[in-house]
């Protein structure tokens, strides 16, 4: 059996492509049209993998921008996606945390990675890749390098949690000398602190999944451990969450 | 009597001299040191009315920045101040909307000025005159010319409340070719509708006084009267509305 993932988000978009139990994926950034950037990346997976689309036996669309896809067969919301996703990827997965580029959300999941229940910011930029990437243009760097740049150092304390404010914070420690190490740390504690206390909020996770692109950033993971006191696991490819726990219910769907 | 009021603001720093019914009124940017900017506008106030330091009978401090003020005689939260202010300089009135450079505020007070409930917002740029700073950035006008820029527009929809986020989208309206005008008067609507919503949960005024540097901006104003359905007074001088509640509480403490 053949299925399709595709997850549609505000900076990228993933397609899953599931052959039995092997899988392929694909990201491509969204640009200005959820719509052209979803059937892109249907279009190129299936391509690489030398397929039409009639050999696929169901496509299972996800993220924001998953109601302009024509094509699919079921759209199905991202927190249900990215908890079958997660589960998948991580074994024993009991709470999911995801940072994307703007937004990000917390599930707790039972063993069949259904969903107890979730918390979700996509209202504010605070504790979301876009915390980061304001930051680093301010800091002169590349978003993608922040962790490396802040490698062990003793994070400063960054005392607004407004991304504008946290931004003049930020603009005025560099004035006063602070070194972009310590910046750059506080700045990884900042968006895991705000993200940890919305996990605080829904409970314990026994075993904690970190999905997203932020997950890349060793930073943010390290200061999420921390702030939650306990392991926190980076899942491999952890953008593809969404795409491959939709090209899994598409399976399921199938099945029935 | 001689008493003087002193608001160390973010931005501004404001001084009022009281002597007897007439007040003189300076206003300073604090810039990188309240407790200068606070010492600045005390000599010059004084000097201005050919007056010393000894002639003063007391002095009272506000603002953020109060604490950093060595030579006055009691500080009083901003919240306290602005409701005596808001008062004196328009009679009646039982609301305070006050939108300052990174803070906004509503206050509801009784017939003499005192505090009777308030709602603050100082931890989200939205809603605040740093907002209204960013999109004027974004749209490379001044801050000052915005309500002129878009006198009679119909407001364009900005969905998100996020500073950030609505940067994002003014950005691509502009592309999009949505004119400067209107995309100014749906920044106004949203500063407008951030703070309406905060009054809203508070109560309704009979008479509602609107102060602080955004209380200058037209557009705002006129959104904040149509999203509350009232009249919305905007105060003599609405910058010096702390200033003056701070010299007024002055007057009073030093009758006891
Ligand atoms: S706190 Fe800052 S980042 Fe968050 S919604 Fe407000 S303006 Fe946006």
């Amino acid at each position: 059996m053949i299925t399709v993932g595709i997850d549609v988000g505000s900076i990228t978009t993933k397609a899953v492509l599931l052959n039995g139990t092997t899988w392929q994926s694909l990201l491509l950034p969204t640009g200005c049209s959820p719509r052209d950037a979803g059937k892109s990346v249907f279009e190129q997976i299936l391509d690489r993998a030398s397929l039409s689309p009639a050999d696929v036996d169901c496509v299972v669309g996800t993220g924001y921008g998953r109601i302009s896809l024509p094509f699919i067969d079921k759209a199905i919301t991202e927190i249900t996606c990215h908890a079958r996703g997660a589960l998948h990827l991580v074994n024993g997965t009991d709470m999911v945390i995801d940072i994307g580029g703007q937004d990000s959300k917390v599930i707790m999941i039972d063993e069949q990675g259904r969903v107890i229940n979730f918390a979700m910011n996509d209202k504010c930029a605070a504790g979301t890749g876009r915390f980061l990437q304001v930051m680093a243009a301010v800091l002169g760097a590349d978003v993608s390098d922040l962790a490396d740049l802040a490698r062990g150092a003793e994070p400063v304390q960054i005392s607004s949690m407004c991304t504008v404010f946290a931004e003049s914070e930020v603009v005025s420690l560099l004035a006063q000398g602070v070194s972009k190490e310590r910046i750059i740390s506080g700045i990884h504690r900042s968006v895991a602190g705000r993200v940890a206390s919305m996990a605080g909020r829904l409970g314990r996770g026994r075993r904690i999944t970190f999905t997203g692109g932020v997950a890349r950033n060793g930073g943010v993971r390290e200061f999420l451990a921390r702030e939650l006191g306990q392991e926190v696991t980076v899942a491999p490819e952890p953008q593809m969450a969404g795409a491959i726990g939709a090209a899994l219910l598409a399976r399921d769907r199938c099945k029935h």
